[in-house]
This record gives structure tokens, sequence and C-alpha cells, in this order.
């Protein structure tokens, strides 16, 4: 299949183009380098080289350059990871959170549109995030994997959108994305495939590794501080319910989404498994001997709560992702490898959810 | 109270300007004139002459242009009107659809931002629309005026957002503009009163008067019709059941909020009453004799439904808006005035909702 990757020279992207590669896929690329400039603005730093990937360069949120390119290359399927991916840095202030819901609202708006324009055919797998079922809207629930859910109200029937909510503006941010592609589908006829995905962690030759406390998601900060002779920085009581996936089941999970093309509108829920964050550190303690520090919770989340999600379909597609526990000492090989780029300055949270 | 109007030029604006002002409010003014160069780009034209009242010349997507100015002049109370209105603009393409979401998205985050920082305290009052609560998804169903609904799910009792969802991409803006708000209420502790407005008619000294087929709503394009020699023109069957309000009961409605000064995120539903298109059409006909022609709906809508909305909350207030079979002599009678400005031209739809 000929494959479009939006966002190519991402932490994803990046992963994801050799990966469909070596299945025989033709891949194209699109970026514009936001994933480095904004870790850069933030004074992150990748913990490891970067090969970058040939790609086209392009801002999709630029309608025509990204239309003229579609048109020229025709894609049957689009993977769509160009939105700006961090909740820290959406809450930073203003012209941050204006940057993250423009790029990822108007970026993804863009490509429905070309979409329509060109072939309505195409497949759209768009990157959702698992944080639009936040943990005061789903305490002791089980999260569905479909858009509609049947309720009952008032004493009748009543089907509705699946209830979602942020829990930062860059989770409202997919939100907003979420309900445009729920409604274009429904008028359009198009086929997006919406993949709520747990946070990602891990390596793969070539990728970026962000540990900072902006872009760098939990496990891989934890990977990094536990080789860096300083604790792990937990937040508040560290009893958050979260689901993980590496890298590698993440990319294998959109490849089986590409080739499987479901229609209309879908709502898949990827990751391996639920842990407590508390839990996660716990593992590398066990393999470090590293400490733990319990830090004030920059973000408005429960720190103590109970769910689990629905994550059928990729199971029944046959993903068999790999567990956490098995891959930490992977993690900390990798991390102790690289040990001399640790800046620990890093690791501090700069931004507070509230006033 | 000193009460600052975003968009004091618009339709709406311009009406609640001189309103408070009569009721003894200090009122402050800003504007960057979209409403007008919006419609003179789709080619239409107020039915009367415009009375522009003193405005600052502020776009508030520009967060610092916005913050400087609510610093300076510390408002007790935002009135946020400076909102593209028109679905059937934000369906006319790609350009059209991302100005839209982004200035009405951005607009209100930076209003937010703004009051978080200058004062929490000051009371925002944001023009939602009725429109977020579209056919499909309430056939047959009362529709709430809260911002949480209890219903029951897998045998538990569970409180989530009330459903909402948009009929166009015009009201999609609208729905994501209410969960950012609602999230940032619930982080911030502000004080938004988000009104869920009915398409408002009708006409008062001074404000604009649009009949064209993007920024004109129903009853105004009908009164126009209505004396103009053509006939009106229904979309589809004419089931379609709406809200309305007069433009002075939605200004007095506002007015009735602002004194009012609810605490933390509130939804007010805001009308007078709920017709049948094809009955609205038929009070033009009885009116002046004029013909009614059901033409291909461009609207992607159900053309047969039933729905009521509850609407206690301004009522409790003291609102006792008027009836539009009572306002009919009177815009027919407006109408009749102006009619040599009528271009028919302008009647015609110029947007389908599908490809």
């Amino acid at each position: 299949m000929k494959i479009l990757i939006l966002g190519a020279n991402g932490y994803i992207g990046n992963a994801l183009h050799g990966h469909l590669e070596n299945k025989g896929h033709e891949v194209l690329g699109v970026d514009n380098d936001i994933r480095h400039s904004l870790v850069d603005l933030v004074g992150g730093k990748s913990l490891c080289n970067v090969n970058d990937r040939e790609y086209a360069c392009i801002d999709i949120c630029e309608y025509n350059a990204l239309l003229g390119y579609i048109k020229l290359h025709t894609p049957d399927t689009i993977v769509h990871l160009a939105e700006q991916p961090s909740a820290p840095y959406s809450m930073l202030g203003p012209e941050e959170c204006a940057f993250t819901q423009h790029n990822n609202i108007i970026g993804t708006l863009n490509v429905l549109w070309a979409i329509k324009e060109v072939n309505p055919k195409i497949h759209l797998i768009k990157l959702g995030t698992a944080g639009e079922y936040p943990d005061w809207l789903y305490p002791n629930m089980t999260i569905p994997e479909s858009p509609r859910i049947t309720v009952n109200y008032q004493n009748k029937y009543w089907t509705i959108p699946t209830p979602r909510f942020g829990g930062s503006l860059y989770h409202m941010s997919k939100l907003h994305d979420s309900n445009n592609i729920d409604y274009l589908c429904k008028i359009w006829g198009l086929n997006v495939t919406d993949i709520n995905q747990a946070p990602v962690y891990g390596h793969i030759e070539g990728t970026r590794f962000d540990y900072d406390s902006v872009f760098g998601t939990v496990v891989n900060r934890f990977a990094v501080q536990s080789v860096s002779g300083e604790p792990l920085t937990l937040y508040g009581k560290g009893g958050q319910v979260r689901g993980f996936i590496h890298l590698k089941d993440s990319i294998e999970a959109i490849r089986l989404i590409i080739e499987d093309r479901p229609e209309g509108f879908t709502i898949v829920n990827q990751m391996a498994e639920q842990l407590k964050l508390r839990d996660v550190a716990d593992m590398f303690v066990r393999e470090t001997g590293c400490k733990v520090k319990n830090i004030k919770n920059p973000r408005s989340e429960m720190e103590e709560h109970e769910f689990s999600y629905t994550h059928q379909i990729l199971k029944e597609l046959g993903l068999e992702p790999s567990l956490l526990q098995d891959n930490i000492r992977e993690l900390v090989e990798f991390t102790t490898k690289h040990k001399d780029n640790i800046n620990k300055d890093l690791f501090k949270p700069t931004t507070t959810w509230k006033k």
C-alpha cells in the first residue's frame, strides 16, 4: 500500500516509517520539524541522536500545500501524527495553548477537507489519546471502544456519543478533533480510525527519546532518572492509573489497522496494559535500586482511582503487545548507554495546571 | 456595572450596547469589523443602514492586545459575541472552516486566559447555540439546561457532560468552546455562563439586518422574501423544529444574566418558543399572501422531528419574551419600508453540506 505519514519525523512517525517499509509498504513522509523546535524551545534535548528520514517539509495547517502534496501522491492511507503532543506544553500559557489547539484542530480539519477533495476513499488513521477519558469522568467504569453507547435517561434508551472530556488543553484539542472527525464522517462518508492511544514509551534505533518534564512521557523520564543518581519524580500519591504501550507495539498496532482498513468512523483503544504510576516506579526501583520522591502534583487529576479500558479490536487483529515489566531491563540498558547526555535540570516540572 | 462587549458592532452587540446603557450600565466595546467584512465577502449587504457605535478595534485572537485592553479597563462582566456566527459560512470550504474554528476557539481561549490573568472574578457571558443539541441526537427528547446529567449505564448511575454535538463546523466550534470553558471553569474556578441561544430575529433601530443565505437567519430572510414578490425558500419539508427569540428579548435575557451573575459554569437555554419552519412560513403567508417554495435542503438535518428545550432559568429571572406571531406585522412593516434595498440574488443557498 502507499502510505503517507504526517509528522513523519516525530517520535512515533520516524519508527513507523521504518516498520512499514520493512513490511513492504511504500511510505511517504511530511513534517515541518515542529517537534524538534518545540523541544528546543522548552530547553529539552533528545537523550540520543536522531536519524532524520527524508520527508517533505510541509505544515499541514497550510491547506494548499497539503492538498497539492496529497493530489500529487494519491496515498491509499494517511497516518496523521502531526500534532503538538504535550499536555504540559499546552498549559504553559496562552500562546502555547493557542498554538496547540490551532495546530491540532486546523491541521486535522485540513486533512479531512483534502481527503474529501482528492479521494474520499483514502483511509485516515488519526492518533487520539486515552486521555480523552479522564479519571473524574470514568471512576470505576469500563471505558468502551466505540463512538456511541446506549444509556438509559428518563426511562428511555438513548444512544449518545461516548462521553469524553480532556485533562488538559492538549487533551481537549484531541477531543475537538474527534468531534470534528465524527461529524465529517457522518456527513461526507469518510473512513477514519481514531486511535485512543495510551502513553508510548521505549526506544527504537534511530528515533528520538525525550525525558524532559514537558515532552518526555513518564516511563521514559523514569528510565533516565533511574540511572541518573537522582530520585524518580512521582507526581502526587502515584495512584493514578494510566495505560501504557511500547513504541514497537504502537507502530505494529498502527500497521494492523492500516492493513485492516475499517470503514466509517471507528474508535480503537490502543494499549498493552494499565498500571498505577507508583507501580511503574517500583519496577525501576527493583531494577536499579533508585529512590522515589513524591512531589506536588503539577496537574489537575485524581491521585487514586481505578478504571479499565476495553481494548479488544487490536487483540482481534492479532496484536500481542509486550508488558512494561519485560521491557524494563532494555530501557535501563539504553539510558545507561547514553548516561553522559543526561541533563538533570530537565526533570523538574515547569508547568502547573492551576493558577 | 462596567460591561465589556466583545463583538460590539455585530447584530446583537450593537443592540445590546444601547440597551445596557439605557439601563444605567457603563458599556465598553471591542470589535474588529469581521461581521461586516464577511458579509461583504459573500456578496451580502444589510437591508438597512447600520449606526456604528464607538468601539476599540481589537482582534481577540491577538492575545496581548486583548489582555492589555482588559487590564486597562477592568470590567466586571464580559459579554463575548465576537464569533463567526454563520453555519453556512463554515461549510463553504476549507478556508472558511479554518477561519471559523480558529476565530471562535482561539478567541474564546484568549478571553479565558486574560480573565485568569487579570481577575478570575470577572463574569463571562459566552454566546453558544441551541444548535449544540442537534436533531439526530435529541429526537423526541427534552433538552436539559445543565452542564451535567445523570444516566444509567451498565446498571450504574453515571453523571456525564450533557451530550452535545454540532450540525455544522460552525456549531462544532461552539461545542469546542463549551468544552474548553467547562474544563477551565473546573481547574481555574472561573465563572462563565454559556448561553445556548436560539436563532435571533427582528430589528432594533440602528442595528444591521442580514437576509442573505449565509448570514441571514431564517425568519429575517422570510421577512424580506415575503415582501419581495418571490416565494419563501423553505429548506426540505420544513418539519425541522427550531427555537426562536426576538432580538429585543435576546438582549434583555443577556441583561438579566449580567445582573444575576451566576457562579461557576452555567448553561442557560435562551429562546422564546419552538416552531416548525413550515409554521413560521405560514405566518408570513397569512400576513402578506406570499408563496412558499420547498427547495432541496442544502443542510444535513432531519426534516421532520420533535423535541423540546428546557428553558427555566431565564423565566425564573423574569424574562417574558414575545412570540413570533405577535412580531410578524412589525417585521413585514420594517422590510416593506426598506423594500428598495432588497437584492433577490441573495436568497439562494450557496453552500451545500454534502459533497
